[in-house]
């Protein structure tokens, strides 16, 4: 059983050169006894975006607030808070921030991923 | 691949005797090619509580607005926006509105369970 604040949870900063103003935190995840999928909340700083790539599991994506959007299948899709995004395995995406505030969502993956 | 905002998807009444006042949307699920976890999307309104029950599928729960509590392990938990809550399996469980607006919560279950 769990119940926490995300604020409670410190943010990690993803560093590497195909991110710019990324940093995660997992909500909830194999430490707490989830088998089977894994919580994450993550943030994107003003120009900031996550790396355009493809892996062989899911994303099951809700936007919080601010303001962004999501490529996907050669299209960028605009995102705002109360939008659901469903990346299917292997296929390229990127997420990045369009706005001035930041751009929060959480995502959802499968166990077999890394949870950051 | 889908982009979709909740408002799009018409809200589904929950009638049981064990239930007041709850709606729910399912964001993604099977139908969009999700294979291994499905997010819904719960509103419960004013006096409203969802059934007090356990299952053997866990729920990975964010709490998007309102003011609410869950029952678990024999305690009531307060919950506001950003808080994340684990259920584990075979749990019993309650979720309940305490404001006076709506309480609005992701819910998300394994494939194995019910998706609405």
């Amino acid at each position: 059983m769990k119940v926490i604040h995300y604020s409670d949870i410190p943010p990690i900063s993803m560093v590497h050169p195909s991110v710019k103003n990324v940093a995660g935190r997992v909500m909830i995840g194999k430490e707490d006894g989830a088998a089977n999928f894994c919580m994450r909340r993550f943030e994107i700083g003003a120009d900031g975006f996550t790396p355009k790539h493809s892996h062989d599991w899911e994303h099951e994506v809700w936007v919080l607030e601010g303001q962004g959007e999501v490529f996907i299948e050669d299209q960028w899709h605009a995102l705002k808070g109360g939008t659901a995004v469903f990346v299917p395995p292997n296929v390229e995406h990127q997420f990045r921030n369009t706005g001035d505030a930041t751009f929060a969502f959480l995502c959802l993956v499968p166990s077999q991923a890394p949870e950051i």
